[in-house]
């Protein structure tokens, strides 16, 4: 090949995988609220086609939508992997993968004829609104709680650790408790039925009858009230945190000794004393 | 016309303005209590002629009673387009279509016999309570709360929708997992359930009943659990800062020693003794 | 009567008047205590009592105890009488009222024979169990709650009204797309659907069917999932400032111009400039 | 016995206290996890024999790996026993008992046939899991949170009497209201109620039928809308002041300026650029 084709070809690959991957140009902006479009359109469809009872043609129509979506998100994959250096790097990755597997089931059906296993496959095309929240992490608002999520999750971590083995200790007494005529016959459906309370869902599927069980319920539901409030108050707090974090923004640095992270305010150095000049105004 | 004809008539609708659409006057005052009693008891009325199984006396009376109220609203509207300077622009406000709206369906059904549709159109009139709640915009505190609103929504968007995409998978997972035995029917009926359940409402028309299902649904719980705490924590720390910035908004600089942070009203420098200069006003 | 003996008399019911309305004294706090297991006790019985099935002796086991605790009622309703100065202060006080109310059921009963409704007057003896809530108020933390409570009271009470109006338009909205077959037969049976719904208690016993239902049911809920995070922020932001208030106990006064509420840490007088002196270490 | 004899079973006991009862050595460490997963293994083998329903041979493999498990336990327990230089301390102290408790119950099988007494003793060992945890407080988040909730313990505790003072006042009122015919058939079953709806976990298993009971009902939920705010605000504040704590201890003034609140590890005055003397050390 002559290197002004490759570099031509380049640069029209450069210029796709900036529309693509990118959404900083108008075009690529445009690509992304196309493509948020199709797919929230084909989840909507995949919803549809789930309820019964509807008229033969709505189901034909889907079938023909479910298609011309598939042809699409097919054209979007080959584009994808064209315009990328290292075409590998894209396949396995989280995203790489979903959009593969969103985009063969309906292929795949005219060898193997099993529809519950494609819907099981099609089902994942759904994951692919989670690419749309990308775009949260530019909004400064996403970004925090991004943050104070983050910043809290060892701590939320622990808590979910402690509710899971008060679960476990609460599910294995109310089975013995209330056996099986109320709805506990075995330890995991206790488990679950406590899971169930403590997070204050409540369904009523399974709920005590004898008076022990009903005592022994209530001091879990007061328990759970109590424990509500920990996640509450540890994503309250670190999300303050992380909102002054950011509010504390002050860019000076020390022209003496370089020091950053100064006091709002500070008028010298607390690392040299010297003074400061103000410079993000 | 004459001038002072046009002056005195000018001077009277300025008076009947100044009681409607104000709240300053007593009469003003006087005239929003009444109004507000009147919404209220027709509310009140609409409410109870929603209960079946009263003795037929008590429908009778109410229509009567709807009539009165009608014939009041009527009233109102009209001394309202006499009084406003620029009737059309109260006429297309969102008030004036409600008051509009709330007025016109009993005289509507002597020509159009449809008690269904005059049902619908009335109930707008609730809506008119809502006209209320600019007394609170009055109440600091109503104003901090919204401040406080107003300043979490972007947050509260971007959470809410992490919350749908989220009801969107688990609710397809539920579904494929449960089938219709469970009442999960269709992935619509299925997010439904989902929502039901990450909100923590839990009516349990709809619950899961195979082991897998119960599974899936206690980790959706027990995120549910996790989740809860985001939009609190989000709104506790925006209505604290509302709260700090309302009530300590000094920006004195103590010119002597360049202390901060002084007390509201102070006048010397709590540092140094020098005499503040108010620089703020 | 000899004024000697009237001493005597009034120096005796003086201190009768500290034992049985104050907790200063050893005796004070030993009659509170009594008063407080009798009470218990007295609403175990009463709880015990309204349990069906049970065998015969053990009601008439509980006739004979309330007895008992009726006559221990009445003997102390009588002290209080004797030991205050003023009685019909005390008689028409609030706790007058419900010492008088949970004491003479048992009574009438005599002359007339209404079991139900005699029952109902007792359950007020429960009230009595306010009463001791009054030793929390000794509670420094006890203190800061209700600080916290009073000061969040308006804004709490601003949220709750925009509560019930939410719930008013959602409830009838419910009522008119659901109809009778979904158990929304009238509007205040939606409102009280709409109240279960929004504060995510969710009993289930009345849930949407129809699509349309379900779908506005889905927004009450998110909105119900926001909402809950407004009266938390409040109560935790108020809760932070009560908790600082009662941390920023400075009582420094200056001795200059009498001044008092000065920062943490502040050397001279925010008011006057003069040398503050440090009295509170 | 010889001296040194004695002395080199001593070091041996002292290594194997060390691996059993700290977890600083990697063979501590490693003890600690496999000991974890044989307790996990254990509740998960406890936990599957209560389902119904399964083919024989599993009911038979988990007997023997009870077996497994208890002989496990038992040389654990000997060890134990071995390892620490006062036994009686270890053998009456809480995980001690709990050790004995979890280890006994199928050698009992032999002498006493009575599976579902077996079944109670067996779930204690669940309790086991709670020794895990001590290793979060190794984890300085785990620290915190273990801090606001002692912190905050007497406040919950006084707000939790609250809650069931009222849970007492309002059972009483909905059993004498709704009566038996929606299940409010005593008043601890209202009680137990009032606990499932203040908690907003809402089961439906009991929900008030007549209008003035669902209007009640309405008043209570909405009393435990703002009651669920209190714990949380409570929590919230007091994890952020354990979290203050930690983070911001500096204690210097400035000797120039009397300025305070100087960063950690400040060397010169943020306000005046003076030397600042470390004092807090």
């Amino acid at each position: 090949m002559k290197p002004n084709k490759q570099k031509k070809k380049f640069s029209w690959r450069e210029r796709l995988h900036e529309i693509i991957y990118e959404a900083d140009t108008p075009a690529g902006k445009l690509f992304d609220v196309i493509l948020l479009i199709v797919i929230i359109l084909s989840i909507f469809f995949v919803m549809i086609e789930s309820v019964k009872g509807l008229p033969r043609w709505v189901y034909l129509y889907l079938y023909y939508a479910e298609w011309v979506i598939t042809i699409l998100f097919s054209i979007e994959y080959i584009l994808r992997l064209i315009s990328i250096k290292k075409p590998q790097k894209y396949v396995f990755s989280f995203y790489g993968i979903i959009d593969f597997l969103s985009t063969i089931p309906l292929y795949l059906s005219f060898f193997i004829s099993g529809s519950t296993a494609l819907l099981t496959v099609r089902a994942l095309r759904l994951l692919r609104v989670f690419r749309i929240l990308k775009i949260n992490r530019y909004i400064g608002e996403g970004n925090k709680l991004v943050i104070a999520l983050r910043d809290s999750r060892p701590k939320i971590l622990v808590f979910l650790f402690a509710v899971l083995v008060l679960s476990l200790i609460a599910g294995t007494l109310m089975y013995m408790i209330e056996g099986s005529e109320s709805g506990f016959t075995s330890i995991p459906i206790s488990i679950y039925w406590c899971i169930v309370t403590l997070t204050t869902v409540g369904f009523g599927d399974i709920h005590p009858i004898t008076p022990l069980g009903q005592f022994i319920a209530s001091i879990i539901m007061i328990m759970g009230y109590g424990i509500i409030a920990v996640p509450t108050g540890i994503v309250s707090a670190e999300y303050s945190r992380a909102t002054k974090k950011s509010t504390n923004n002050n860019t000076q640095h020390c022209y003496n000794c370089n020091a950053t992270e100064h006091q709002n305010g500070a008028d010298f150095c607390y690392n040299c004393g010297y003074k400061l000049h103000d410079d993000n105004e």
